[in-house]
């Protein structure tokens, strides 16, 4: 019997691979041949960039019971009221240009799966932060470290993804304050992907570079960036003392950070594209220059994250023009100011997979993928503006992601490519489905979804008339059975298991 | 009750109308203002635009059952052996830049909606040819006069399609040489945008000219383009008698025809980009050359409809990469040779308006949209490879191309838009809800799509847990019935209909 499964196993595994060889060229990170698009003049983008500097003179910034942050921005040069922090014009942008890195690479477990930020580089990583997760099944119920965990087993397994992401759900069965072990440890040992680290407290921060060290070794964690992670600013115009101090554990150990206003535009940000994009980098700047104050040379990442909102309700919309305006235009902003860039993903307001999410999450990658972001954080799953994770969603999405490599590669200009002999030999009026040139490339000629059915109507009645959901729902169901886990070092399992043991067991579990 | 009626209706008019004012600015074509997005150097262009002259020069094109043709393509220097044309290098390319106009308007009933092909300018016009129709309490069946007059309808009520199309769907239920008429009364009495005309058989298409002249007056039609039609290669390489009949009527009437390759590629071309761009290229440049020698200075549209193919069973696959690849560089080519480009549209393998409808049909409108098209036909409605035509499916499509309308316009960079006093009249983390600057962007601010669910999961179940298409379903319902036709001259509508009833009486019912 066991031998029987380890056959069927093998055979399985084995028409996997050549089935990968076949088609995916697994590649540890997108590199695009597009020049990014540009929907702003120079002109254009250097008054957005004045406006900035406008907004961090004569408004400024708040860091809140963020002493530390004063101390080093008053030092630097900035005028701090209270806790306000007003930056004479350029000051918080030398402070950036300076120090942070135009690109960097963060480590993986496995180095072959390491990423490269910035330049022509795209990562995609799964969603981030849902508290609730959806399938065709269960339907919609609170996430749960289970739950977790299949996302980072999908994640590991599609060749579409670069990086594990961070709180692909939030495992709400666990206790607040210790959740992230378990959260980390998925990360550390059911992939082999870079991943994200915990930022609702410095200390739960400072616990994720721990960590790493026990699988990265201390010193290799001291000079390499192994952990990257999402620092949100509370736009308007305020950082708060739980991100700053998450960002500061994370900068110190000279790991990489995203700084990134979380923009509610017409709530959070005056009702338009430059006013937002202005506010964006003013506040994304502010942030990073604080980190490079904390540690020069650490990685920092500006991150823009904008909706649109129903008037009406004041509900946040996605898929909308003016936020795709709005990434265009911070990820040239990004390029001209020399850091790398995070934006887009696959956003949608739709509570479930259907024609609405689809087109709102293709508004959002098309203009991801255009204008040239470095780490696309929410790439598949995400429902219900981020409250929920959705199982279908995410196979539908990472779907649209193989779609992306195949389109980045661009148009293949080699003999092959332009055929010139086919259309030789073959005679006006004659099909090329023969054809020794369509053979040949058969194989590889076309992106090949898992997803879409292709099949005529009559066919597709008879295989019961499934929506795309329901197709997606059997995609990860037999993703998970087909699930296996990357080798890691049975010792250092055995020490990061014992080491989160200690730790859980040395404080009270506490829901905040 | 009458009076009860028209007291509601004019209602329900007078708040449609302060909802359109406040919210829809009404273009009769949409101005985009990005540059248009470049994947191939222009050493890459020439490449493809070399090789397309080698196939129209070693390999030729085959003008079926068209000795007309080949008269004149041989009087113009080309060289003719049997049915196959073969033309000297640059000599297609030079007969259609002697004279093809670079931009023309077509004219439509309503002045006021005149539409200009060619340059920054984009056309949306319905999905076309589909003999199936699709809703959500019928399902699919056959289309019929009054799925069509439905649509058509629609259409004409949908701020954002700028022009009525063609064959909307196929009005199964009239005898096919005699459907023509019903078609194109549709659109010269029920909207009074521009519109397309028949091409199944020469003699539709001249019927097809003589009912334009009924309303726009003879001499006018003349000396105007009023009529836009579609002609599709038979690819690879042919073009057959029924089209090129149908394309010289056009032509000798001075009205508008686009000359189409429609290629399923790996089948009707070889299965890379560059080459069917190539082939494209060589195929339309081929048959805008004949329309030309048929009349100079006739409006021509180089056309191109690409789509990818699953290599298991042969079926079309739409939103694929390739295709959008293959978009981007005919939108180039086009432009380089100086006429005016028709592709892309909402494509959908999908059977049902689903997740993979939507996304198939954005990864299509995207490239269209950023890579320049001109016209875009089956900018909505359009559903399983271009066989079925569907309301729901229609909505959604709609509201897409709404979204573009608002895209279109670019960031605001005036005083309003970059919004500096907001900022310096408002605090650090307080929320810009109810500044001023808000409330007076209030209307315009975002796009509002009618067919997005953006409320809360609780309101989103209390209200019945629809997906989009639901909520489309009741869309299309109401659009119908607050329709309202435009004003048409009544004695020209009369004399419409008695030349139709005389023709009709004039030769029996065929179903070829």
């Amino acid at each position: 019997m066991n031998e029987t499964r380890q056959r069927r196993a093998g055979g399985r595994a084995a028409r996997q691979a050549a089935r990968m060889q076949a088609v995916v060229e697994s590649v540890p990170f997108l590199t695009r041949t597009l020049a990014p698009v540009e929907v702003l003049s120079e002109e254009g983008l250097s008054l957005i960039e004045e406006n900035a500097e406008t907004i961090l003179e004569r408004v400024g910034i708040e860091f809140r019971d963020a002493p530390d942050a004063l101390q080093l921005l008053g030092d630097a040069g900035a005028e701090v009221e209270g806790e306000r922090v007003r930056f004479p014009r350029g000051l918080a942008r030398r402070l950036v240009q300076a120090t942070a890195p135009r690109e960097f690479t963060q480590i993986a477990r496995n180095r072959d799966r390491n990423v490269v930020f910035g330049g022509q580089n795209t990562i995609f990583a799964p969603a981030y932060g849902s508290p609730f997760v959806r399938d065709l099944d269960g339907g919609r119920r609170y996430g749960t470290i289970e739950d977790f965990r299949n996302f980072v087993k999908l994640a590991y397994q599609s060749p579409w993804f670069h990086h594990s992401g961070g709180t692909v759900c939030e495992p709400v069965d666990l206790p607040v304050n210790k959740r992230h072990y378990d959260m980390v440890a998925a990360h550390l040992t059911l992939t082999d992907k870079p991943f994200m680290g915990s930022v609702t407290h410095p200390q739960r921060a400072r616990d994720t570079v721990d960590m790493a060290r026990i699988v990265f070794g201390a010193d290799f964690v001291d000079e390499n960036t192994v952990v990257f992670s999402l620092i949100n600013a509370n736009s308007p115009l305020v950082w708060d003392a739980t991100m700053l101090g998450a960002a500061r554990a994370y900068a110190e150990a000279n790991q990489a950070v995203m700084m990134t206003p979380f923009i509610l535009a017409g709530a959070m940000s005056p009702a338009t594209v430059a006013a937002t994009c202005a506010q964006t980098l003013a506040e994304s700047v502010a942030g990073m220059a604080y980190c490079q104050l904390v540690r020069a040379g650490a990685p920092v990442v500006l991150g823009s994250f904008a909706s649109s909102m129903s008037m009406q309700s004041g509900a946040p919309t996605f898929g909308t023009p003016e936020p795709a305006l709005v990434l265009y235009v911070m990820a040239a902003l990004a390029r001209r100011l020399g850091v790398p860039f995070r934006s887009g993903g696959a956003l949608t307001a739709s509570k479930i997979p259907d024609a609405q999410a689809a087109y709102e999450s293709a508004n959002t990658m098309q203009p991801t993928m255009l204008a040239g972001v470095n780490f696309v954080l929410h790439s598949a799953g995400w429902l219900e503006g981020g409250l929920t994770m959705g199982y279908e969603k995410f196979v539908l999405d990472a779907d649209q992601l193989g779609m992306w490599h195949a389109f980045c590669k661009g148009v293949d200009l080699s003999d092959n490519g332009q055929a010139l002999d086919a259309f030789l030999t073959n005679e006006p009026g004659t099909h090329f489905l023969g054809h020794p040139h369509t053979l040949a490339n058969f194989e590889s000629a076309f992106y090949r979804s898992p997803v879409a059915d292709n099949s005529s109507f009559e066919q597709w009645e008879l295989e019961g008339a499934n929506d795309a959901a329901q197709r997606a729902n059997a995609i990860w169901k037999r993703a998970l059975v087909e699930y296996e886990q990357p080798k890691l070092d049975e010792s250092t399992e055995e020490e990061l298991s014992e080491w989160i043991e200690q730790q859980k067991a040395s404080f009270p579990d506490s829901d905040v």
